[in-house]
């Protein structure tokens, strides 16, 4: 280990050596939507999968997390929660600073926030006639503006690449898409602002991805479906779903980090299944 | 001719015999957008290639068109002048209920708006640094959301199929989205309010095409693109492109129109460049 990474010392580009990405030696992880489901299991695994690494769980309203709360008690030194609206680009903002003036910089960032779904507000369409205007903004708000705003205000903490003790070279950008996103693969029909939203969160982060190539930085910029997962994202939708194919979260997140981890350059601007196949766009 | 013709009323379906379908013999078309630029060119070629077609040509300000008044002036009885603002629902339910009572059908609805920049309110982003919200939210708003809610609210009428008199079969809706929608072929980046929308609108087209085929309705649905076109929507961004890549209005219409002449059941869902060849999602 010590001489591989003398090895990465001498072979990493000068703003590598900043002395708080020295201070956090096993990499600096970013959750954003971590109340609960997806997002939660991800804090969990990062906290536990190495005792020296940091993670910064980002949610709406802290206080109204229980699930963020049990881990707060367990791993207080190496857990921050931070608040963060997607829908108030302030609180974005706000979160940038506060995890640089902290850490100096973070090595990974999970952007998991999604809705499909929402008691007498959001529906999913079952057909073209029940299209609404408010639904499709709303839906493209959350699901596509709202992440790569996270991605612009976090880009410059990224640029430090994947961090000394992590298993990466680079800085990894994933966001948590879905199969239904992808137009090449739409059999079905039905779901269009959800469908809608992700394709647009594809294209977002697929542009970003290009851009973060162009200029050379050592980031690598994904997107991960998770699988039908078992979350309350999905309950109301399970009724047809073969037991065998609804995932818990703790599998499926355990199969995104170990793509996460596992991620090459040439991955930059991806689409992957939580098996590590490839979605068409 | 009269012999096909017979033919194809033996085999269209029943809601096929409408007496308004008879009566507009030669197709009733409806160009969303049609102010200017590509919509224009649409509206004059369709009035002009079939001397007993009628167009509904809509727009933000009818009376601000100096280009529909004067195609007003040569072809007052076959081209009608709606009032629609894709921004506003209740003005797209309004024009479908005219063209329902003028005219009882559409054969065919061309999708042109769209928007990539407005001086002082949007420009095209040339790096993640400077996406804003409010840009993303209102070219999604203008590209993909409007054109869907046309779609949505001119779908009743377009179940008559292709109309007697036309070249086509079944009935055709075209929407007008960009190479730069796609994400597969998206190596440059930048553009990102404006590639999201059309990669957006791609996927609702898709979604809505999916819903035509599964209900067995005489609609193809697809998305085009019109190449780099002299408009004023390309105006600020033709210096770098080469003479013979920028192409009239005219040349542009012509091979667009020929394409939906000659589109085929099994297109549905596709997204087709100017020359007809097929562009990855
Ligand atoms: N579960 C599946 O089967 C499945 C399948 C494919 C893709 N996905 C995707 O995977 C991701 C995680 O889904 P999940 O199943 O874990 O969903 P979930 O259990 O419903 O959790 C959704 C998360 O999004 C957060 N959120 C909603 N609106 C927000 C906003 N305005 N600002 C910040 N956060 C906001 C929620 O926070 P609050 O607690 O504050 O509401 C919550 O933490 C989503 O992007 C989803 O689309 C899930
Ligand atoms: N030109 C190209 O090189 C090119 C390349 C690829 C794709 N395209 C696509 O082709 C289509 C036509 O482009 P163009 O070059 O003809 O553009 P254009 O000359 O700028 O015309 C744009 C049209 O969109 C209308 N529009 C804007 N906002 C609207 C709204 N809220 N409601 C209704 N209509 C609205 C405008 O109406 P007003 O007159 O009222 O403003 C105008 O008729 C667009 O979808 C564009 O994205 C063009």
């Amino acid at each position: 280990m010590a001489s591989s990474r003398t090895t990465r010392l001498l072979s990493l580009p000068r703003r590598a050596f900043s002395s708080s990405s020295l201070k956090f030696d096993a990499g600096v992880s970013m959750v954003q939507g971590a109340s609960r489901g997806i997002g939660l299991e991800f804090v969990k695994q990062l906290l536990e999968k190495n005792d020296k690494g940091h993670v910064v769980a980002t949610c709406r309203n802290p206080d109204a997390s229980t699930g963020l709360a049990h881990l707060k008690d367990k791993f207080a030194d190496r857990l921050k929660v931070l608040p963060l609206d997607l829908t108030v680009e302030s609180s974005i903002e706000a979160s940038a600073s506060s995890i640089k003036e902290t850490y100096g910089h973070l090595n990974l960032l999970i952007n998991t926030s999604g809705i499909l779904s929402i008691p007498e507000v959001l529906q999913p369409e079952t057909t073209l006639n029940k299209l609404e205007k408010s639904a499709l903004m709303l839906t493209y708000e959350i699901n596509a503006v709202g992440p790569i705003l996270v991605i612009k205000h976090m880009w410059p903490l990224l640029k430090v690449g994947g961090g000394f003790g992590t298993e990466r070279s680079n800085a990894v950008v994933a966001s948590l898409s879905a199969r239904v996103g992808s137009i090449g693969d739409n059999h079905l029909g039905g779901w269009h602002s959800y469908r809608s939203s992700k394709t647009a969160l594809n294209q977002l982060s697929k542009t970003a991805a290009v851009e973060f190539a162009r200029k050379k930085d050592p980031i690598v910029c994904i997107l991960l479906h998770p699988g039908t997962v078992d979350t309350d994202l999905s309950k109301p939708f399970q009724k047809n779903v073969p037991k065998e194919k609804l995932f818990s979260k703790e599998f499926s997140v355990q199969k995104l980090l170990s793509i996460i981890d596992n991620v090459k350059s040439n991955d930059n601007g991806k689409f992957f299944a939580w098996d590590g196949q490839e979605i068409p766009w």
